[in-house]
């Protein structure tokens, strides 16, 4: 599929919020990647197909992980990252996209992970930032994002994983490892 | 060996102020092993051990992990989770204490793990709030200790995680596994 009919495709998925929380992102992925030196194109088909699976059904984002044989590690934490998963894999399966680093730009987007490549660092960073976001600390995040993507983004999880310790909710190892990883990176630079 | 000797061994090999700390933990734990169904006894030796190389230097402990096949990961992690590691195995090569579920409690009891066993969250708990312990919050964990192991470990566990983060530490994903365990526990109570 080529752009426009994948645009079609995600936004008929979803409410209409979140088709422009996903504009938001695309926007703020692309003005990331030139900043950051990644390609616009790579990051923004990235930020266009995240949300996918959003608004699907649990019970079918379940269905997908186990008939695609995707990471069920994920079915025991919480719901908000099984979409993740599942958009990846339609993003490869439905769309054509056989560009891994994009595909796990999308799989990664709400948990984080070590090692995270630049555009999984830049799609993450943007759909926490993008402009409709309204939470306390965004626009700190924000003015972060102008000089560094991984003090931004060690900002972000850092304010995630307190934000679940404080609602008694389980923390996702997964985003721990990607923290650990932000501030390992952050203290050899 | 008998505990006296232990005791002689284990107390020498600290300064007098770490040892003044080991019999609060010693007192707490048998205080908790009686309100929560432990056997007392084996509470108090995990205890007397469980900092027995807190001050061996930490290239001995750390070739200790390595002469001995202990788990390795710990050292990649913070060096204040290696000395627990390195008493696990003192206390069955240099002690003579067969009872694994005792070497585990002092093994977690720094960094805990999911699962943990009754005996492994006593000595966890006691070196947390024993009565030398002077930090915000540890009032509040002795409460929560008279009428709940495992609320009074989440208090602890969700404290020590917070304090990294802000620290810009790296967090010992197994303490985030931990924690998540407990989490699990209560809500299904």
């Amino acid at each position: 599929m080529n752009k426009a009919q994948i645009i079609e495709s995600v936004s008929v998925q979803m409410p209409e919020r979140r088709w422009i929380h996903t504009q938001g992102v695309m926007s703020t992925a692309i003005e990331l990647a030139k900043r950051y030196g990644e390609n616009p194109e790579r990051a923004e088909l990235a930020a266009i197909i995240h949300d996918v699976a959003k608004y699907w059904p649990v019970a079918e984002q379940a269905a997908y992980i186990k008939q695609y044989s995707l990471d069920e590690q994920v079915l025991q934490y919480n719901k908000e990252l099984w979409h993740a998963e599942v958009g990846a894999s339609v993003a490869k399966e439905k769309y054509g996209v056989h560009d891994s680093e994009i595909c796990d730009a999308i799989r990664y987007h709400t948990s984080g992970r070590a090692n995270m490549t630049l555009i999984e660092k830049i799609v993450w960073l943007a759909d926490y930032i993008e402009p409709n976001r309204d939470f306390p600390g965004v626009n700190e995040a924000r003015a972060l994002a102008e000089t560094s993507l991984e003090r931004a983004i060690l900002f972000g999880l850092d304010q995630t994983i307190v934000f679940l310790i404080e609602k008694g909710k389980i923390v996702y190892p997964v985003t721990i490892e990607a923290r650990n990883s932000i501030v390992q990176q952050l203290n050899m630079k």
